[in-house]
């Protein structure tokens, strides 16, 4: 067994290039990664000679012919161009809850939009279900997320349509923060009818995803792509799901990690219903709004660090979010938009830190209306005085 | 404190007395007939010169005037004419597990109806619910009640408008046992709209009550009735309630003694299904069908006597169950209808039979199918060859 290589760019580049060769979740290659550090698993797939341990011939050979064909600078330059970037663990914007799916932890991702992904997926809710669902879900899923935006919480969901689609267009009709987690490469949109939304969330809010550049879903991405769902979210709730649903293995995976798992009751009559009852007659909680939501994953005091006033000193701030911040009033509210224009930037930009600035616990959302929290206040009048 | 006089027909009619004259859930009353015997309470309250511990002269009054009124063999003879029998503590048709309730103990129980109430109440479950239910509350209750009584259990539940009425509807069209508990007389029954349904109950099933013959219904009386369907049975399903519903306190009732507490989920978006959820988000749970109901309060093993077969010797059955135990075919299954023709009696008599059987652990019910149980088998050849 060779050290670990340390150097960060070539680590960064080894597991650009490992996002092509491997497939989501794969724990065996996690294993590898772990115990030989990316670059020398990456130098292996690219000899072809030294196949590492717990491969059969074929998925080497396999392996190694993907390793073939990838060009990770060609990719990354292509993300570039799409305004994508690659995040990878150890990095600042890396969301350390992620490293609780162990060897199954992604290798890196793929991010496309303005905010922090660590920031945000602090204070995040994943709302997932069914693609068919009904009106009903629908409605469930665009009036809960509507609710935990406005609570300044990040509604996180799959991109998909029904209940995900109407999860993500809740949050951003108010003016919410919300994170899709695609399947695919970041770039490439799926499912293609909701490739405006898609656009759209990467404007206000985040498009991420373990596949390189123009890579496709497939069924088994699918499903493993809900475990960062999971992971990246203090708790899952399920609004719609029959029997055997993708959503029920999201909410699963996020039992096992030890979130909280939720799920929206629906008639009896429903089979859509069906799975959230399911899962309601188990270890899940029933919640019928967002307020019952934010009670059971508010409650984790080691990260709700607004009980105790901002973590963050304010110096250390990124400057972004420093000249969002001091757009905001001494006292009383102000929307995004108008913390936008006194910050002279644009809504989306404003949307993007506040949500990071929830998390660090120096402003607060109530309704329409973002304030400094209170001990906020003093930090940054002390701040102030201080420029 | 004199002994309590223990003349078991001078005792029954004390209770006969005390039911016109206390109010039902009276707890100092049931402490003083637990400290002095009803027949000593009686004496008292009719002679009014020695007021009872713990009442206030006002009260003492009220009570010793209601007392001046009172005709117990008067309303025994009203009730023999009606079909109705009373049922005391220690008779062997009284349910003993409304002794759980302690001195809000019923004093004594009004009983219209062929079956013994003991018997049916062993192998009940309470299903209640809004009176202004919607469609799908209605559809629920009648559904789940339906599936109790193919599965041998008896359909409790209060008479009502709304999901009370369809619970009901539901076990008699299924060929069912049902019990229905009034807040008033039995041989008054209430709501009016409801009296067909009532005098339907009555011959099928049992309608039976703690306020003697003619009495009406109070508000109060309403929501005492409540703790006698809990405690009656072993568990109480809610069907549609809103917040602060009657029926909301039932589930708490059957709680606190220890009672299986269930809940139908509905759509969060219904105003009748808001008392349920905030239900489900405590400590009921939720089910969506009569299999799952009887998972939960079939798992008493000292109440489920089939498991170790027939509790009772073949000799101490009474006449008319050994004729419809006669009746029942060997091998396979009957009908109701066909078991009651074999026994030479109405379907209704050998209903009222079988579920008594049920609960001896003679026999099964399956869908339409009336069968022995393979214990009772034996029990029931050996018998056969005796005669």
């Amino acid at each position: 067994m060779n050290a670990p290589d340390t150097d960060p760019g070539r680590e960064l580049l080894a597991r650009v290039f490992l996002t092509r060769v491997l497939e989501p979740g794969d724990e065996t290659a996690g294993r590898w990664l772990r115990e030989h550090g990316a670059c020398e698993v990456a130098r292996r797939l690219r000899g072809g000679r030294e196949p590492l341990p717990g491969v059969s011939g074929k998925r080497w050979a396999g392996l190694v012919a993907r390793a073939g064909k990838a060009e990770p600078l060609g990719d990354l330059r292509v993300a570039r161009e799409a305004g994508v970037r690659f995040v990878a663990p150890g990095d600042t914007e890396w969301p350390g809850q992620l490293d609780d799916l162990g060897d199954a932890r992604p290798v890196g991702l793929w991010v496309r939009g303005r905010a922090d992904l660590r920031m945000w997926a602090l204070r995040s809710v994943a709302v997932v279900g069914a693609r068919a669902c009904t009106e009903y879900g629908a409605h469930m899923a665009a009036t809960l997320s509507g609710g935990l935006a406005e609570r300044g919480w990040v509604v996180v969901s799959g991109g998909a349509y029904g209940v995900d689609g109407a999860a993500h267009r809740g949050a951003l009709a108010a003016g919410g923060a919300t994170v899709a987690v695609l399947a695919c490469g970041v770039d490439r949109p799926y499912p293609p009818g909701h490739s405006q939304l898609i656009d759209r969330i990467a404007e206000q809010g985040l498009v991420v995803g373990e596949l390189p550049p123009g890579d496709h879903p497939t069924p088994s991405r699918f499903v493993l792509r809900n475990r960062v769902i999971a992971a990246l979210t203090r708790g899952t709730v399920v609004v719609e799901a029959a029997y055997r649903s993708g959503s029920l293995v999201t909410a699963r995976a996020a039992q096992r990690l030890g979130r909280h798992t939720m799920g929206v009751p629906g008639p009896v009559t429903s089979g859509l219903s069906a799975g959230v009852h399911e899962l309601l007659r188990g270890e899940a909680a029933l919640v019928t709004d967002a307020a019952e939501v934010v009670e059971l994953v508010g409650d984790m005091g080691e990260l709700a660090p607004e009980r105790r006033g901002p973590v963050l000193p304010l110096d250390l701030l990124a400057p972004g979010a420093r000249t969002v911040l001091a757009a905001l009033p001494s006292r009383g509210a102000a929307t995004a938009a108008e913390v936008g224009r006194g910050a002279q930037t644009t809504e989306d930009e404003a949307i993007a830190r506040l949500y990071e600035l929830r998390s660090l616990g120096y402003v607060e959302r109530h309704g329409d209306g973002w304030k400094l929290t209170r001990h906020a206040v003093i930090s940054v009048r002390a701040g102030r005085s201080r420029c």
